[in-house]
């Protein structure tokens, strides 16, 4: 099949190796030249605006979308809506937020475009060799281009989860589970760390793959960071985030759905970007007042 | 080598089993009878007492005991300490509260016994089929036997963890880690549940074990359980928990460790006992009481 990449960052200039992998013909563009050039040299179709990749394409167009969610998304989408009509497919393989994707499904619909947005997961490796993919949007305009989700992912590793909106929904939900999961991992770490056993978490988090019931991914990426740095000291415990969890979290405030862990673990970024706290001189301060407990001065 | 196995349970008999198939000579020993004689259809030496099970073993003796935690262990312990001496080996592989472990360990090495705490992961398949094993105690001692560990466990799947209580220690990490990981995961299924998309959770569970951030063995079994029942329909959200997630949140609390995934996790297993609560009638009552608000009458 034959579509432009709009968007050659990390995600998007793999999905098209990927995708030439794979036999597909790929016009190729990015804001950047030289990512451009770098995708040209490994077979796909140089383009150096999104009107000249989009006027490469036949009909009905299919066009990836791979650009930072939020205001790039909306003004790249602006200049691909210009080039597109009736039966043509955009598809959002960005980490936009799913409420963000049923305005623009509904206002793209209006002039008869198809918008399926799609959850990528699995990151710059997946991207290359095998990714994880959840699809929302039309399901005939899903089936037209079903093929490259086939041949993009790992095996059964792309899902067509039902009406718009519901692939970012997925991806957004499959992120805050994450944060849950990775201060869970954390935590556990910190209690061997702060205990007077002397473990080698290396060989911890590398015997709790083999086997346990907490095996995983994750746990492997834990397993492969302990082995560069035994107890990570050129890193900081800094945990910053980049919107899922904070919209997993709101989701859950919307649909009066208890998840305290999930929200506990994107609190726990809060806390680590800060080396002290208000709360905890407020915290201070009325011991003090009420006991007469010593503070800490600064 | 030649060992007793004292307790023929759901993990006794099939690491009775693991150990006969990798051509280790089982004395196996249960309270019931029948557990002895199904042991020895498949080639375990029978014993009816401990005493004769530990008569039937060569110096130095080794001795597996796989029976519940707590007064159990404590009580089979005491029997077996009757009959072992100078450079015998016992080995604890239930779920001992590492605390208890460092006592027993203690009082047996007055006598010059070895106690080997070994935390075990993987359930049933893995106790047959190739377990995850943490250990600790006496290195030599463990040296003595490591080809148990070896043979019964998979690839990578077993680790020398250190001195006395290190492996029950890890063991109880594990399952707190646990906790939190199955937590994460529920409320992420609890957010898709409540929310106006229409999930195929099997589905879900599925492209999450391909090729996701999220991949796991407990995805894997969520996976599976959503393909027996599709919405979980014939089971309660009661969740029941044996003593390591609150061990593991009690040495938080005493090593001052911030772990409030793996505590709210705990939390929620308390709550799910509960279909009405006390704190829920406070908080009404006072909502009430300030403001007026109308209270759902019993």
């Amino acid at each position: 099949m034959k579509l432009a990449m709009i968007g050659l960052g990390k995600m998007g200039y793999n999905l098209t190796l990927n995708l030439i992998d794979n036999k597909h013909e790929v016009v190729a563009f990015d804001v950047e030249r030289e990512n451009v050039a770098k995708s040209e040299q490994h077979g796909a179709i140089p383009a150096y605006s999104i009107e000249e990749a989009i006027g490469k394409l036949e009909t009905p167009k299919v066009i990836w979308m791979m650009v930072p969610a939020g205001e790039i998304t909306e003004s790249v989408l602006t200049e691909i809506s210009r080039f597109v009509g009736e039966g043509d497919i955009i598809i959002d393989g960005g980490n936009s937020n799913y409420k963000d994707t049923l305005k623009r499904a509904a206002a793209l619909a209006e002039k008869g475009v198809h918008y399926l947005d799609v959850g990528t997961s699995g990151g710059m490796d997946g991207a290359r060799n095998g990714a994880c993919t959840m699809v929302g949007g039309n399901e005939a305009a899903f089936r037209h281009v079903e093929e490259i989700f086939k041949d993009i992912c790992v095996e059964n590793g792309y899902l067509y989860a039902g009406k718009s909106g519901s692939g970012h929904f997925l991806k957004m939900v499959h992120n805050g589970v994450e944060y849950g999961m990775m201060q869970s991992i954390a935590e556990g770490f910190d209690i061997l760390d702060k205990s007077d056993f002397d473990f080698d978490y290396e060989k911890v988090a590398r015997v709790w793959n083999n086997g346990s019931v907490v095996r995983s991914w994750l746990m492997e990426l834990t397993e492969n960071a302990f082995s560069k740095d035994a107890n990570l000291e050129a890193i900081k415990g800094v945990m910053h985030s980049s919107g899922e969890g904070k919209w997993t979290v709101e989701t859950a405030l919307d649909l009066q759905a208890a998840a305290p862990v999930i929200t506990m673990a994107l609190m726990m970024r809060y806390r680590s970007l800060e080396t002290d706290t208000f709360s905890g001189k407020v915290v201070a301060a009325l011991r003090n007042e009420f006991g007469g407990h010593a503070v800490e001065k600064n």
